[in-house]
């Protein structure tokens, strides 16, 4: 299965080594605005960097992967079906969220898989929480609690471009309630300015928490920070009739130190990419399984349509203080 | 200093024990109008069995526990004030926060010491979380995250003269959350049934989540459940500018069985009387502190006032959908 | 239960508290050559502090609990089983073997119960291990390793008189080896002066490792040190056929700081006292239901026989470099 | 830097896919007796399948890496030497004492690297605690134990070729011991029967305990199974004067399950292979660095004669029943 790549950045790289590490995918040519960046991968992989409008126009291309910044998601990913391609692509969709319906419809034909990048829910620990519930062990589920603080602010420039808070960073915990619990009847919301006053001139919260109520009663909170000076503190707790699984965070080694001064362990890791490395190779094995076996999509566009449409919840309720319906319209479900 | 006892229940015998407990405090009678468990415990412990009207007008009773039930309180609180003792008494001050402010007025000027039984402030790991944020450990605190579930929900007819979830259960997570933020501005509740339908026709929630918002920006969580079946889960987690501070549960022991079928450790101690049994000793002692030696009540009618006040806020938060903000004619402030 | 305490030093203090603790039983005298001490723990107690000789004649003494120095442990053991007490004793019997054998020869006809205070036979968690064990849940055992380092090493004064670190303090990990896995064969011990070379010119080590193995081929390792200062360091752990289990450190409280400087949780407590609380109350209890209920003795003096057995063992085996049988020469068995 | 794979066995495969993980060095043959295994190994990474000899005179051929049956490894090791090629060698280098300081005069002159196998020396926790010692973090260290038990017995026929627990197993944690506490003086063993008679009448043993001592009073305790039902059981514990250093399992996900049967835990990552994935690759890259940088090597055929030196003084402690001295004539030192 031959692989192009969109985006020569920081993750474009970390899905090169995920294809390079699956003996069933190949990379063929990537493809960047940025072309230096392009040129560079493109050398270390001993391949191509190639135009966007050439690699789509490549009847030996299989699939691209979408890698590239987050407005130009909606645009490949419509290029990708036109020309046959499977498309996996980096979350969000877009920021808009009627784009988003937009490419659900432009999608919904497609014969190739079109998978969006949860990472989260390939996490084996995230995964093992999930097939614990599934397989009844503690009971019909009633509460879901996602801790998800980052080590440490972005750059106010990034936050400005970013959608905000709900649509950058607590998209992965929406899609993660999603993945335990299913799609949300209600979205509220709490956000406050607490670590960077710059970033509330930017109009943005750094810090938030979100309560998600179901139809059957269960309730979901998310809570997110975009500081944690101790590392990416990533955890999942669900209480269910019989008992809770709990997701712990993964550290940097098992190491513990006592002396007078305290007993010291070692610190989450430090940020996604070293959090998430198995995540990102065991998530491109599911393409290629779904691309090359016919094995289901584990996450498609409906997963980024509904990831979106809580975020718009979660800003709406926010600006009005007070709980938000999910709609079908919302999801396009 | 010598002490009488009203209410000879489970509650009552913890107390008297923690009176036992402290050299400097001496348990001269008690009172139930269960004069079989007032006898009980009155020979269990050496002393008469009294009539509550003839210990109040005893002159050489220096303080009276009150540990019967929670309809007895305000009144008992006032009697006492009246006939010039210290006064102990159990949470709530009344399940009404209107009579609460009655007693809060009734007990302004009185010259002795009126404390309120917050035991959990006294509990070593919550009280090492206080010392910790006060200390500066973690920086500017910002999220604020309670879990607090029982073991098994009590019967249906406890249920119904209880006060409901907010003024019986979470009541004491409104004061862990004032104990450590202060008081919010503003309370949002959500609820469900998901453990036992009777509950639910008892017009009562068994699953409940409270998010508190303060006029600073932090935001506090509380997930209440009435069924965690594996023991009494009781922590206590903050984050703060430069880290963050997790009070976890006490065990039954520390032994951990390594076989085929997993790596098991002790649950969790099994409900308040085992994991509180410190707190209440501590708790006694600060009260015997404040009468003796004039140390600062830790927790008094105010602090009482302030739960009951979060509790019908919740209340009216969860009846009407929205979150209800917290005014100073609630807590008599 | 009448009860006279001899010895109002830090142990016979514990050892009041637990008398009283049980309501079975009532101490009624206490009695130490250092009279000081025998008035203040007298007073704060409201008993009389008496000679040794009047409490042994006093026929409403139903036992004595023998506190004292070590060096008086078997006189008194003696006295009291010719006065027909029920005697509980500190280990050790004596620093010296054949003392023991003496006393055990004394004691063997006796028909009230003699115990010896192993402690930690009663520690919780230690007794979760042996129910464990005994109850097959990791099937049949194969090692077994002490860890037992203290805070820090007493005066070199007392360590002169102390028997040395095989007599004074792997005592008791000699009898918790015997606790879960009965009386070795062979004793093979290795020691170092590290800590403090004064205690080396007193003739004794301060760290030290001993292997002991049982005629069915089971190994177990004890490791001692005088020093640990992140506080007493008491763990046991067992290896058998099905799995481990592993009893871990009691610590100060459940709190978990996480900052840029790493995760931080509270130290192990302080030392026996902080740690052996629990056990200490309910060892005194199994000395109430065996003078009172006829129960077993779980310690006895064969226990005290044997735990000075192998400390011997372990220092010819020091002394000659090589491992040294143990016999019931010895043992007395 | 182009690389040789001798053996295209489990460990081959590990070492093969090490080899294409760090960009510098090229996989570019494998050669096996067992020509089936040799192909498939060629035919995963597109490269030929060769014979030993045309390897060995193939002047491209920068590095050897020997992956193959332990009888083989001092013979590739000379005609690696000769053939003027960098050699990295998988543990032992031979299980006679005697040829492997007859290696290590063949190699002392060769100016390429020569690395040995000790994988557990890359493995981040064990590297963390040797680099927390060399920092000075718990002071003078005192005491050293490690534990490493197998999670199931290799089967029989293996352990009659396998040199026996010592020189087969124990020999990963005499390197240990030489890693952080350098080479001991004396060696005295315990070992038994426990798990498999059939082991026992093959003239070996499953569980073994060796005491190590060094010249400055420090003593080292290693504790082996070969079978730990729960997996695989790797940890080492240092006392120093300042504290201790523990590395704990590292476990297959960070899921805590609570329930009434007890809060549950992941157990230790399976086997070797699963423990060890981080620590090969990190070994390779330090071989790299070597033979590219001239780094130094981390493991020195010197690490690997101390390491049989002791295996074999462990054999010969068991079979005499006393402590053996370690010689500079055992070493080769």
């Amino acid at each position: 299965m031959k692989v192009a790549l969109f985006g020569a950045g920081r993750i474009g790289k970390v899905h090169a080594a995920s294809i390079k590490m699956d003996p069933r995918s190949e990379l063929v040519a990537v493809a960047d605005v940025m072309t230096e960046a392009a040129e560079a991968l493109a050398k270390e992989h001993g391949i191509p960097a190639r135009g966007a409008d050439e690699i789509l126009a490549d009847a030996s291309v299989d699939a691209i992967l979408i890698a590239s910044s987050t407005n130009t998601h909606a645009d490949l990913i419509a290029a990708g079906v036109k020309a046959g391609k499977a498309v996996f692509c980096e979350k969000p969709i877009d920021l808009d969220l009627s784009r988003a319906l937009e490419i659900r419809k432009i999608t919904a034909n497609h014969d190739k898989p079109i998978m969006m990048g949860f990472n989260r829910r390939f996490d084996p620990n995230f995964a093992q929480v999930k097939a614990a519930l599934e397989g009844g062990e503690i009971g019909k589920p009633t509460m879901l609690s996602v801790t998800s603080f980052d080590p440490a602010p972005p750059p106010v420039s990034y936050i400005k471009v970013s959608g905000g808070l709900f649509r950058d960073m607590m998209i992965h915990d929406f899609d993660m309630c999603s993945f335990l619990f299913g799609l949300p009847e209600t979205v509220m919301a709490h956000g406050s300015c607490l670590i960077d006053p710059e970033i509330g001139a930017a109009g943005d919260i750094d810090t938030g928490v979100v309560v998600l109520t179901y139809s059957d009663g269960r309730i979901a909170t998310i809570c997110n920070s975009r500081q944690a000076p101790y590392g990416y503190d990533q955890r999942v707790e669900v209480l269910g009739a019989d008992g809770t699984l709990a997701a712990e965070n993964e550290i940097e080694n098992t190491v513990v130190k006592s002396t007078a001064a305290g007993v010291v362990s070692a610190k989450p890791v430090f940020f996604f990419l070293e959090r998430y490395t198995r995540a990102y190779a065991i998530e491109w094995s599911a393409f290629v399984d779904a691309v090359i076996e016919g094995a289901p999509v584990p996450a498609g566009v409906q997963d980024g349509v509904n990831a979106l449409a809580l975020a718009e919840a979660a800003n709406r309720s926010l600006a009005e203080g007070r709980p938000v319906a999910v709609t079908t319209d919302m999801t396009g479900g």
